[in-house]
């Protein structure tokens, strides 16, 4: 099963990891523009695909169908902008358990993903570590005594590596603590940001954390520090549930109403979706609701989202047809054994 | 089983019938203020109750608990008026059938009611009749030869009837065509009034449609009368549900959603419950409900009222416990075969 079908560690609070390397070719240049230059490009890792290994496989972004494109944007294995700014020359290297996926002329020339389920810094980096030694082995990467690695943007210079995890915080929302925990966060010298739905508003409490500096300080210690500062917020949003359940009727009542929202919907969008999730997953990480499992919650999370929904039903759909057949969807998912 | 937990003819618009009769005794005064007076009025009815017969029972409003009286009124058994401000003295004659229920020292010193299930305006007025003649014949019912009947109001002057229908009109709501319905009751000589709730807002899409005039013309005509009104608002009423059911998929997402939260809250107020039974009422009479009877539906209108609530449960309670047993007692309803 695919990692982001699983869940891990602290899976009640933390739903992914992920390490991104930004690595770059000596041999061409930043932000190619000649249509010759990337083709060029391309072809080379095309060819050096195997000896990267891991079930690794080259794959260009334009012989996708849209769905396709889009699910891998949905599932976070790919950046939006890339999917739109790359769909002609841009390409993927993705394994089975799609755990590994490199995007291929995005920002920089590489950009290698190692994720995982839950909360799994180490695993994560020592997996992305060991694939980029491999990496630095074949290619050429850019490199300077004085700064590290060169890379397309000077905010990923130097280890040029980005370690961030995906958390679920209900709680802190739901007490207003958050804004306190986004402010101090940043003077961590982390960034803490909303996962956006419509409007702006942040969608089903959902916030990615990531490390801001990337120069002047070891992978190590960068890993080190988003660790101690999950955790501390792992701390935080249990405290934040602790308070919640002081009212447990009038918690229970907030996630039994979404939840029966969500299972008696005929056609729902996919925000109001991943609000009622948001409630449903806090309940059944309270023990409040017993109806659901943390897998049927991953499928829920995945399956609702426009281009996964229509590859799970197999059939393109406009979006008026992709409400109701979402409302179908999450009954299957809930009822499926 | 009582009348009101059953389900009649037309019972997916009429929910009830009413028939009313205003009377009073010539040797007593209208409106008497005299304790003595009363008690002597009261212990005269108490005397002649066994000659009327039809198992009615005399009752004080003092020997009721404040449970049992306000349920009388949750039943639309008793007036609130007369529950509130004859508490001391006033009484009912009541069978265990409850579907005669006669107000002693309301407004009238006599308000005979008879009362059944769905559209029955014959059977009802058959029966409230019969009853009235054996009251005629057992007290010296006050009468002139110009007027008719004579009552406390000049309002009820005439034949003394109030012919009434309890019908639910959530078609006719949802597509807006309830005001135009309202404006033209009126001008056929009918009163038609929202059951408020909180707000003034019409609770739960129920409205009363009753007679205007009851003098210069006769109870026939008068019950004939609001039999064609009301035949003529359950005709409006299904072709707005059919209108409705042209979105198929709207009706069903609307009933369902509330259906969903009615069946999952933890904590529900007696004005939120009337308002998704409205939706789930209406999706059950319209066959997109199947989890549902009719018969249920009559039990959750009448058992999520505060009073009877209380009763059902056979406990006191504060307003935050009876949100929250409300919710329980609508599971254990639901589920029960």
């Amino acid at each position: 099963m695919n990692w982001y079908l699983q869940s891990g560690k602290e899976a009640d609070v933390v739903l992914s990891t992920r390490i991104r390397y930004a690595r770059n070719l000596q041999e061409f240049r930043f932000n190619m523009k000649r249509k010759e230059e990337i083709e060029a490009f391309l072809e080379k890792v095309k060819e050096e695909t195997p000896e990267i290994g891991y079930g690794l496989k080259f794959l260009k972004l334009k012989d996708m169908d849209k769905a396709t494109l889009i699910s891998l944007v949905e599932k976070n294995l790919i950046s939006p902008e890339f999917a739109l700014n790359k769909q002609k020359n841009g390409a993927i290297l993705l394994n089975d358990e799609e755990n590994i996926c490199i995007m291929i002329n995005e920002e920089d020339h590489i950009r290698l993903q190692v994720f995982n389920c839950g909360l799994d810094l180490e695993g994560t980096y020592n997996l992305a570590k060991e694939l980029d030694k491999k990496i630095e082995n074949i290619f050429n990467i850019a490199k300077s005594k004085k700064y590290g690695y060169l890379t397309s943007c000077p905010t990923n210079v130097g280890t040029g590596i980005r370690a961030s995890v995906m958390v679920h915080l209900p709680g802190l929302t739901k007490t207003g603590n958050i804004r306190k925990i986004l402010e101090s966060i940043n003077s961590f010298g982390m960034n803490i940001r909303g996962v956006y739905g419509e409007k702006s508003e942040v969608s089903g409490d959902m916030y990615q954390i990531s490390n801001k500096v990337t120069l002047g300080i070891s992978e190590e210690k960068i890993v080190k520090n988003l660790r101690a500062i999950t955790e501390k917020i792992i701390e935080q949003e249990r405290l934040a549930r602790k308070y919640l359940g002081n009212n447990q009727i009038e918690l229970e009542d907030k996630v039994y109403r979404s939840f029966g929202i969500l299972t008696n919907s005929r056609k729902i969008s996919s925000e109001e979706t991943r609000k009622l999730l948001s409630d449903v997953k806090l309940g059944t990480d309270m023990g409040i609701i017993t109806e659901l499992t943390d897998s049927k919650i991953s499928k829920l999370y995945l399956y609702t989202k426009p281009a996964n929904l229509e590859k799970y039903v197999g059939e393109e759909l406009d979006s008026y047809d992709r409400d109701i057949k979402r409302a179908e969807v999450i009954k299957r998912i809930i009822n499926e054994n």
